[in-house]
């Protein structure tokens, strides 16, 4: 597996497009486009929220169905959630716009939002954005690029990524895009993700892949235990690549698998690290577990404690508040013989042990959570399950995103 | 009922005391006692996670047992929590000293701390305050008010509260005080908080009273989410009211259980509050759920959103991020059928009905939202259960006070 440049349009015959629709946000890119004329079989992920925003509903029985994709189209100022049947009315608008300017069929167009909850799209600028995208559609990096930075709501970066593997000699590629910041507690999955790729795969082993790896990528990453209620990841595999049909597990299987996994993970860490006014990834990293979904809940109940963020943004070495989360999780265990470790580029070192603190160095455990990702190892030393879980620092400027979102 | 002025010195018989020490804290009392020279029979709860402070599980087998209990010793600067058997050993110390002060068995002494996390408590200090408090005990409200500071950490104001109520013809008082700003998310339950009354009471009564009512006050409170490892409430009854003794269900006992239940459900608020950084009480009633136990999932599902939090601190009638929290709280409902309100003394307005936004006026929701106490209802028309769940806002200095909270 080789890690190149680019994302969504990395693999063959995927092309994408952004456009300034005005949703919300002047003077930005707010709409964005992902388009493979080669009909596409899709998977997808979707937020278990009780509450579902009107795309999700629209992409979910489109990816359950046999039916071929050819689109996404995206925008990134207004969710579509809690908007009643004229949302789902708008939704299938924007599907019947993307349809009749591409020439294809509506139920191939899958339809994402983000943004504020409760408002209702103003049609006439989606329908001008969808025009637009139509005549910026291109292949290549730049457009993936445009693509990536169109779907963003408070993220600071683009989050892209792509690989190259090799299944049955030929080349095969898998990028992907994603957004998200805020509102992140995939569960699945919090955000919006779209991954391409040019592998033959059945649909049932692609769906089957995509549903697995989430669990251990998207939904390990919280921002703020708020899960959403647009978490969408989907998925296209157009086969352009030419490699024999992957339809059963295998080597083929396991390559591809490893790669989609890289994709996932690179993306759902990427969210972490740029959450709502984050400065720091924060990593936790649960062994020797008594089995992997204790691991997991051990793993996210840290990343979730609003006191261990908050610790962490003040680079304070406050390891009681870790043992803390780890002991309201649910998962029962032994706490004397819990070892805890702060890691980062700076170093590595034992911070609790045998029931009480280590005898660290205060100045040392600072210089290693000063670094712009840190990791907490804890050791539980019941079993041999471990799970990771991403998230990010609490600070000042999560609150300030927040408290007025909507002006 | 009346309520009355003062706390845990209200009742008869009860005298308490605080104290400089010197054990974190500087120029402050940092100790605190409760005392009865008669003895009492006792009751609590106490934090369940899974890493208990040294403290809880001492105060633990005192209170499941039939010993009589004289006095409580707590102090605010460390939690003598995650240090091992030194914890345990200092504990034990810290009871043997009062003992000797008051000439009461060490087995009659409750001992509550907390604090930092970790530290080992500095042991010739904890017995240097047992003796200033021995010199300070007095009985009546300054004594009372004094005890309330000493228990504080982040906290900005002293809890307090108790009430009157007559039992076979004799005047029943039952006093309270707690403490508990951060890291409160009762389970059960979260904070110090302790209760006196002269009531003369069968200890199983009293322990099933505070059992089952800590579950619709102090566990329906969060500030943060994190359960803290020193949770404890303990009650101290010593009789000397003269009532009858309550030893059945009937009048009695339903008249303290309602006077016993306004204590708690006065301290919880107190407590959320005053959260960390907080600026405004945040109450969400959940009415006409499908059963009580999803009406208290919905509701600590809202005042545990971190998005709405900063949206209350923001004045903004986000109003999706409630419906969004109702709707991952793990509780099945339909979302068409909900309405929100928002509620204050500054009005009510329905802000969503049916599926959708209602056509409140965002001027006025500001209004409302404006106030130091805000009310989030959620009509789910699903059944005839309720619950109410408080918590505050989230800013600025929830950030501050936590990011080095231990320099």
């Amino acid at each position: 597996m080789k890690q190149i440049e680019g994302g969504v349009t990395s693999p063959k015959g995927f092309m994408a497009a952004a456009a300034e629709a005005n949703i919300k946000y002047k003077n930005r890119t707010d709409m964005a486009m992902v388009y493979s004329e080669t009909p596409c079989i899709s998977a997808g992920v979707y937020t278990s929220n009780v509450v579902k925003a009107a795309p999700v509903l629209w992409d979910k029985a489109i990816t359950k169905s046999d039916k071929p994709v050819h689109a996404i189209v995206a925008n990134s100022g207004i969710a579509n959630a809690c908007t009643g049947q004229q949302g789902l009315d708008y939704c299938k608008e924007t599907a019947d716009a993307v349809a009749k300017a591409l020439s294809v069929p509506a139920d191939s167009v899958l339809v994402a939002s983000t943004g504020v909850i409760g408002m209702q799209l103003p049609m006439d600028r989606i329908i001008g954005g969808v025009d637009l995208l139509k005549k910026a559609l291109a292949g290549g990096k730049e457009a993936g690029d445009q693509a990536a930075r169109a779907i963003m709501t408070t993220d600071t970066v683009p989050k892209q990524v792509a690989v190259e593997i090799t299944l049955g000699g030929k080349t095969v590629t898998i990028g992907g895009m994603s957004k998200g910041s805020g509102m992140i507690h995939p569960n699945m999955c919090t955000m919006l993700g779209f991954v391409t790729t040019d592998a033959c795969i059945s649909k049932e082993l692609l769906q089957e892949i995509v549903s697995t790896d989430v669990q251990d990528t998207f939904n390990m990453i919280s921002v703020d235990g708020d899960t959403s209620t647009n978490d969408t990841l989907v998925v296209l595999a157009n086969g352009l690549a030419g490699n024999p049909e992957v339809k059963e597990k295998g080597a083929d299987y396991e390559t591809f698998f490893e790669a989609f996994h890289f994709v996932c993970e690179s993306l759902a860490k990427k969210m972490a690290a740029d959450g709502e006014g984050a400065t720091a990834l924060f990593e936790t990293k649960v062994l020797h577990a008594a089995n992997k979904m204790q691991a997991k809940i051990l793993a996210k109940s840290v990343i979730c404690s609003s006191l261990t963020k908050a610790a962490i943004y003040g680079h304070d070495a406050n390891w009681g508040r870790i043992l803390c989360a780890l002991g309201y999780s649910g998962v029962s265990f032994d706490p004397d013989k819990v070892d805890l470790w702060f890691e980062s580029k700076a170093g590595k070192i034992l911070i609790f042990t045998k029931g009480s603190a280590a005898p660290y160095s205060e100045e040392e455990a600072t210089k290693i959570l000063s670094e712009p990702e840190v990791t907490v190892i804890a050791d539980m030393k019941a079993g041999d399950a471990q799970a990771t879980a991403w998230g990010c620092d609490l600070t000042y400027d999560y609150v300030k995103i927040n408290a007025d979102y909507r002006s």
